[in-house]
């Protein structure tokens, strides 16, 4: 089946679609759990799949650096090398060489830069970086793109958007906006910068519309910037791409973010918010954020969030989670982790059911207000505790 | 049901058996994997029970110090606390004030300590620590027990037999040997001492047999001995033992300890090696060891052990395994754990089928030699490799 999507529905701008690869069907709006370095962390490739999740993430910087391509590319790419059987999608390393590694030099070439790792000397040019990722194998990858950071001057902004779109040909050029190295489809979605200059994202929405991609991303959003000008930016970005194409936002965010995003016309995103939260004992409920550790739950035999039905809230209280996070158990971060992508997924499935009943907006009006009360009545005894 | 024991074969001293709990049937010999803290370290209760194991143990002085036994008792006792279906075992806390706690005072009494916590003062009594282990609801509870270490002056190890004797006719006068406080039958196992006394460890065992408890185990083995004295000494007191209960021996140990326990009548065991080694990256095999950050793994497309079922052979190579350990993934432990878990349980199972076969003897000598074959030449291939 090769690679398509469609747009079931609309409501209020939110979209429900259906993103088609060849490993599998996903219903969007979609959240992708990432797995970095080929996992996601704390869960096995059955958790993931446990959460609901269909596709997930994987970060191109960390597995050219390690394992390296030749060993993805031997064990028959990144599905077979890690064991899962949905969908996968890499990023383009842009956003890493400018943010983790140290950026040595950036030329209409490409980029040279520091592995984090051991200091060793790359380079990443935009032909190198399509090939990177089909070796990888994902079904879906990013062209590479230039990220110049928020707040960023005019200039280098404009550098930004000018790169990206001649990095995007390049590619294109070398290797097509579809592949089927490994006998199945792999496609390539176009990435929309512009930092924080309207004319900008828009210039680059316009310029990777004439390119013609299986779809397209937002990229350099969520970076510091104020939500307003987030929220700005994506629409803006979201009304000049084609109806057709699925649309990815980029690192983002907690459970609002996710719904405010879709209310934008968003089908896609990705972030490691709910995995790292989860880590340092945070996790996300229909009634709003949980601190684990918080003496509130040393005796709370409640289900994390009495409505989910994740591994954690099935068989689990506060009570059991606060005992392994203070013991440093594993399994705390394992169960966490499993039900913040599960809450996730579900924040999806509900997004999306709404739309096809066609009244989004009341069903966001009701999550933002439930989710909110319940933050606000936790920081209120958060506050009477301490 | 109530608690019961069967021997259904016996083969050059290894027997097969069926130990009977209202927490479903274990067939013997069985290896416990420890939940110390109500957690097998890295696996959720669904991975546990996919490894194949039906018996795990938690440890009382940690349960009692950390989340505290009010809290589990409240949720409805260890099981439901820690969502775990199988039968549960509770150590008496004896092995761990003397090898973990600041040991305050040992008098007729009972036990002095400081918890290594947060240094705060207890007090374990025999009639506390059966009480204790009642209201955490084990399945099967153990005698409080004086364990003096090996080496042991003799004078010291007749104090400890003396003591773990008083206490074991205290603990049962204050609560018997069986018990239903939460509606399942809880038994309480005894526990010979006695040092590297043969002896001694006779005059334990006879003492404990008129005592006439549900079943045995051999403890304070294990502790630095020499491997010849561990299995002379467990082979003295197993001679002993009524031949219709089971015989526990704590702590032990590496595959090998296990078949050379079986062949001398023990029927489980318990021990920390097989989840601690999987945290460190080693991992056991048909064909002995495989250290997985050994560079000799990085392109190693091979499961852990072809002859797996684990989780981690069906769906992950050495090569993966390897990436996941050196980036530092946590689910590097959690699919060596699963994998440890998994084969010891195997060669339970593979013991028990040589038992009932008849040919126990055969079996153990095949295991062996294949066993140390594959870890002398990965040894040999490590030596060359540095």
């Amino acid at each position: 089946m090769p690679f398509s999507f469609r747009v079931e529905a609309r409501s209020h701008g939110a979209r429900a679609g259906i993103l088609s690869t060849d490993h599998g069907a996903i219903e969007t709006p979609v959240f992708m759990p990432v797995g970095t370095q080929g996992s996601v962390k704390g869960l096995t490739s059955r958790d993931v799949w446990d959460t609901g999740a269909r596709l997930i993430l994987g970060n191109t910087y960390h597995l050219y650096l390690r394992p390296g391509v030749s060993l993805i590319e031997r064990a028959g790419g990144l599905h077979r090398f890690i064991g899962w059987d949905g969908a996968l999608l890499t990023d383009s390393g842009g956003y890493q060489v400018f943010s983790l590694a140290s950026l040595m030099r950036v030329s209409d070439l490409g980029v040279t830069f520091r592995s984090h790792i051991d200091g060793s000397l790359h380079e990443f040019t935009p032909e190198a970086v399509m090939e990177t990722q089909a070796r990888i194998g994902a079904d879906i990858a990013m062209s590479f793109d230039y990220f110049g950071g928020i707040p960023c001057e005019r200039v280098e902004a404009e550098r930004s958007v000018a790169l990206t779109t001649a990095w995007a040909r390049r590619g294109l050029k070398a290797m097509g906006a579809r592949s089927d190295r490994y006998g199945y489809e792999q496609v390539v979605f176009g990435i929309v910068q512009g930092a924080e200059y309207p004319d900008l994202r828009a210039r680059s929405a316009r310029e990777f519309t004439e390119l013609d991609f299986p779809g397209y991303a937002i990229g350099g959003l969520s970076v510091g910037e104020s939500k307003d000008a987030t929220w700005d930016l994506t629409e803006r970005t979201t009304e000049l791409l084609p109806v057709d194409r699925p649309r990815y936002l980029m690192g983002m965010g907690t459970p609002l973010d996710l719904i405010d995003a879709v209310a934008r016309g968003v089908d896609m995103l990705d972030c490691v918010l709910p995995t790292r939260n989860a880590r340092n004992g945070t996790v996300f409920t229909r009634d709003g954020r949980l601190v684990l550790r918080n003496a509130r739950h040393a005796d709370d035999l409640m289900p994390l969030d009495p409505e989910c039905g994740c591994v954690a809230c099935k068989n689990h209280t506060r009570a059991y989670l606060r005992h392994l996070f203070l013991s440093n158990e594993m399994l705390a971060p394992m169960l966490a982790t499993s039900h913040n992508l599960f809450f996730y997924a579900d924040t999806m499935r509900a997004a999306r059911a709404a739309v096809v009943r066609g009244d989004f907006d009341a069903w966001y009006r009701a999550f933002v207000d439930r989710f909110t009360r319940g933050d606000r009545e936790s920081a209120a005894r958060a506050e009477v505790e301490t």
